[in-house]
């Protein structure tokens, strides 16, 4: 009796999760946002085959999905996502989130608001398959959302799991004109929260500008490899340049003149705004680390400022208040938390503003 | 010929080398901060030998180096350090230094300013074996030091490093007062980007107020069994708790009364400050999150303002803004980041102070 109970149990059950059974979409159907040239592999943010870095590390970083997200818009009451990165271990000062996971945001009232994350696997090597409900238990109705891929991994299959009947579409692009970041690991993300959370992402979600995430972490030099990629893009509106964090002073003062020509030969009267490299925390105490950060800031100043006599459309902004003044705001002496981050949308959101109103781009 | 210079040069790189010889100490033998009773074993917060707890999770986290810091005094150029753990995997949600690393806060013009993190290993499992340099080129002078462990593992072993010569001795505890923080995952530290950066840690050195950290994560809820913890412990100036984010409203309702009782009848006059738990960033369109943390909510609210009809001591402090008001402020919707916990502390600081004042604490 007590077996044939549990078996009527097991099939009410089974009839019950019938109920919220998920199916998969390939995510490649959507919309994919993040890449400033179309790329043979659908989450990469550059194509390494068209575009090849003389710098093992750079090309990549260049098949990360660093800044890649998909929109579409369903009805599901459930949103779960299943997906595979590399196998590499994680990095200490950043949360597995932001490494290999993934965020999501819901538009509500004419802004987009945080929803949940697709949390990577952590538990044992290899870290590279995972899957998880993002949010659940949503609303009736359609909502458009925008899905964040991991900062710093690369992404070979993502699908998105929905309530079975329900329907998931493709939308356009809901950001406007065309910027483009390139930086360093600060621009990167290092160390936000989750993908969502990196500078570039927080102004374009402020701004509804789209903003493309060209940070390459520890290996953004003012290269003119770099300058030769960033001339091949069409109709970019601004160029928001965080280029001073990696190289020595000694490599600014050499390259800096040779990559702005570069650029601005094959964009002519496009702004180019160029960030000073934050004061990082790791001067507090150290003092080789004071001289060599100062000798920095020094050469990117003189160097932008310089440019700026014969070029009406570069911008310098200076960094003083970029990690605010409690010395809290990075995790490791260099890199932001979403603390930092937020200082730092504090200071430079209105100054870009201004600038890229002169434009018509707001 | 050439084998000769070799053997020259390094001879002659290790004759640098030796002029910054490490010397390592055990920090067993300087001063070590954020127990609330003696423990057997040196970096474990609490002594399970002696409060066995009805739970093994709880178990487990009480033997955790949360809140733990060592303070000392050295003139050293460099702070290195070299620690082991427990060899458990990192978690999604938190970043490795905040879960096996450490950071470094040197006392200048009367703050503790951040001075460095010891970046956990984090390769190749195991992940129980971590050395690093903290920091390094400090200028002359004898600095105070402290450093604080691991927030999410135990710690077996910690040895710090410095120049050759260089002294190191204990200092007496800089902060004052005593005051006990028990609560959910939020007082345990997730997720602050390193251990330094909990909101307990960070009250206490923004007030010089001494905090014990007793957060156990996923695990408050009220029981019996931390009460009577807390009724042991002597000469404690106040409470805070976080203790409404774990049980589910039905638990807060049937075991708040009790909890108190327990509490109170150890500590008489000592002030118990409640905090409500955050609202979650979860609930932005989970209804079934809406609903329950709404009825939690509601139960803490509810039983608090009720004994604080005849307890004048206990104090409650609400949440409306511990999160802000921009949907960025957790990890995953649950956990504060380094923004949240900032504006959690610029909620609840100067209430806590205020309330504090009338006991003659500052």
């Amino acid at each position: 009796m007590k077996k044939i109970l549990s078996v009527i149990l097991f099939a009410a059950l089974c009839l019950g999760a019938s109920a919220q059974e998920i199916t998969w979409h390939n995510a490649e159907d959507l919309t994919i946002l993040g890449k400033a040239l179309p790329t043979a592999k659908t989450y990469t943010r550059i194509d390494t085959t068209v575009y090849k870095f003389d710098n093992k590390t750079v090309d990549h970083y260049a098949n990360f999905s660093t800044g890649v997200a998909v929109v579409f818009e369903t009805d599901s009451h459930v949103i779960k996502a299943r997906w595979t990165t590399s196998s590499a271990a994680y990095g200490a000062n950043m949360n597995p989130i932001l490494q290999k996971g993934l965020d999501l945001y819901i538009m509500k009232d004419g802004k987009w608001i945080f929803a949940g994350v697709g949390r990577p696997y952590t538990r044992k090597a290899p870290y590279n398959k995972h899957e998880g409900t993002i949010v659940s238990n949503m609303a009736d109705g359609t909502k458009q959302c925008l899905l964040y891929l991991p900062l710093f991994d690369r992404v070979d299959e993502l699908e998105i799991g929905i309530d079975e009947g329900a329907s998931i579409k493709a939308i356009e692009n809901p950001f406007h004109h065309n910027i483009i970041v390139h930086g360093s690991s600060v621009t990167h993300g290092a160390s936000a929260s989750r993908p969502g959370m990196s500078y570039a992402a927080r102004f374009g979600r402020n701004t509804g500008l789209y903003c493309v995430n060209l940070g390459f972490s520890g290996q953004c030099k003012l290269q003119k490899e770099y300058a030769r990629y960033l001339a091949d893009l069409k109709d970019v509106d601004a160029f928001i340049f965080d280029t001073f964090s990696n190289p020595k002073a000694a490599e600014i003062y050499e390259r800096y003149n040779e990559f702005v020509d570069i650029v601005r030969a094959a964009h002519p009267g496009v702004p180019m705004i160029f960030l000073q490299t934050e004061r990082r925390e790791s001067r507090n105490f150290n003092t080789a680390t004071e001289k060599s950060e100062t000798e920095k800031q020094k050469a990117a100043e003189e160097m932008v400022k310089a440019r700026m006599k014969t070029d009406k459309d570069i911008y310098f902004i200076s960094s003083e208040d970029f990690l605010g003044k409690d010395h809290n705001a990075t995790v490791d002496g260099s890199h932001p938390s979403d603390l930092g981050f937020t200082y730092m949308l504090q200071s430079i959101t209105p100054k870009i503003q201004k600038i890229l109103k002169k434009y018509g781009i707001k």
